[in-house]
């Protein structure tokens, strides 16, 4: 039955990262691929799956500018990390042929990492690319943690709202226990 | 008769923009961006055309993205002014019709502008887009002018060889006159 | 935390190949490609991607153009040969779906032969097709490796710098050994 | 009335440049480009309109590559050089919106000049960016004509034959006048 048109409203505002959310990932993101020795392209979309930030550290390989691109677009897109498909994609998987769509722009090779607000909610996501998918999604992960651990620490408070907002924060780790953002998604649930 | 390949190199080293330079010029863009009221998304590529660094102000419009993308992309390109072509590209001048080359990127619109080094070799190039024309190029011309001065005054030099560096730059003031950077091209001389 | 872009320069210089290395190398791809009695097209780029060279011998297949082209591309983008992926791009592999990236340029069949100086850092890289893969990579070898007998004996030296030159280059082969260009990489290190 | 099959063959041989006839061309614009100091991207393609062959000079402009390829396809395509459509294509003109055909190919900047014989049929076409439009025909002209000369004077002749192929030579010169290769088409004719 179609929804009381009276009942919904006509519109709504949605979560979304900022060009200041995507900055702490880019440099938390960069700082990584500094220390594992691999130059990376990074992207960062928003909710929208739009480009909202993108470096190229030098070295990175050109041909994986559009990958990194590709990358966040998808995890953004499907809300998972690209590298969860797996089986599913492969000959024999529900969502083989998943590669082809969105003008090819979907990608199934790790590197491209969703960032969940607290309700899971999509606020954007990060694609990095030139190592290896492992790499790739290492370097991404750690871009997300820092944008996580910035909202739920609420760094972005300061002065006299500084305690009430450590107070807050408190009470978040004692509810998620060691406070490690943790964002992994089974597969099962979500797929095409 | 053609070039004896005996006598000519094999290989050349190209004069690019790295990524520390693509920051300075999307600071400087940035800012003006924000002095101006106009948020922006700024492109940076490389003297390869590719894409070194981007940025999406907070408001910027969605369909500006790729319009600044390609801005850069044709600026590094064809080395001119984005805002250049005018009748050149209009019915009735001679390269009406270049807006479709390129697969449909090379755009004629203001606010692309080249990066070029003393001796006018192409650098790479800066793109803005989401306020007129007018605006994004003043931006991106910020952005281009900030690169050129730190070169040219050598601002990455630090400590014992700071001096010698000053001194240099001292020396193309004097040279090229007050230390404006201006790098105007006449649209009669390169076309298509 | 991000670099300093004051202690950083903005420009650099990367090497490549020029029109004259792009000669010599399709010479001696071409000239191979005759004794195996299989006619080739031949794509030579440089470290922007961006063609440089291009070659269509008599009764070269006319899909095989764009192939030959896309593997140049691939070749010099990603820095390793265009056979090397293998199972790392069939399903199950961990970059399974590269193929679609980069507007489907991406090409993971062999004939593609990056071309890396002394330093390994990308030069360009030459695409043939026509011919079975092996015979495709077999003659784009023969092209990389006449580019780096070229550059490894200076032959572009000539007249009273020639025994300088002469004592580099057997420097050179004493330090490699037998002076065979080898370039192969470790798919297992690089990928996506 | 549908022709009477067994009086029309099913099969037939057209004429087409050849690799060998594209390097002619190449050497010849190649040599104009360096006098008049412009280097040029240069394409060849053959009466299929497939390419034949490419030469990136030093220093040409990157994003020329595509619109080199372009008008050498229509000029070979539309068999009239790709400067003769002025009016025709501008608001107004018959022919207007012919610049989105081909994919966005069709390219009706001057630049591209086709190659015919003797009988008027289309043998392929040169097409030259980076300078003006005139500058770029200019080029492709000199390829164009060298080509022509080779073919009026049978160059590839050698030998015992060479005497007659001279005297083959001179009566063509005496049909045409001096011994100018002259292709210009008149636009009223051939259009769209």
């Amino acid at each position: 039955m179609a929804p009381n048109p009276t009942l919904s409203p006509p519109t709504t505002t949605t979560p979304t990262l900022t060009l200041s959310g995507a900055r702490i990932a880019l440099a938390a993101a960069e700082t990584h691929a500094l220390e594992i020795g691999v130059p990376m392209n990074i992207a960062i979309v928003d909710s929208s799956l739009h480009l909202l930030a993108f470096t190229r550290m030098d070295n990175a390989k050109l041909t994986s500018i559009n990958i990194a691109l590709d990358k966040a677009f998808t995890a953004a897109g499907h809300r998972i990390s690209t590298s969860s498909y797996r089986e599913n994609v492969w000959p024999g998987g529900v969502a083989f042929g998943i590669n082809n769509t969105n003008s090819g722009r979907f990608c199934t090779i790790g590197g491209g990492v969703p960032i969940l607000d607290e309700e899971g909610k999509i606020l954007g996501a990060i694609g990095c690319s030139t190592g290896t998918p492992v790499q790739d999604e290492e370097v991404a992960s750690k871009g997300r943690d820092a944008v996580l651990t910035i909202m739920r620490e609420e760094r972005w408070v300061v002065g006299e709202e500084r305690a009430k907002a450590d107070e807050r924060s408190r009470k978040r780790k004692r509810v998620n226990g060691i406070g490690e953002p943790s964002q992994h998604v089974d597969i099962e649930e979500i797929v095409a």
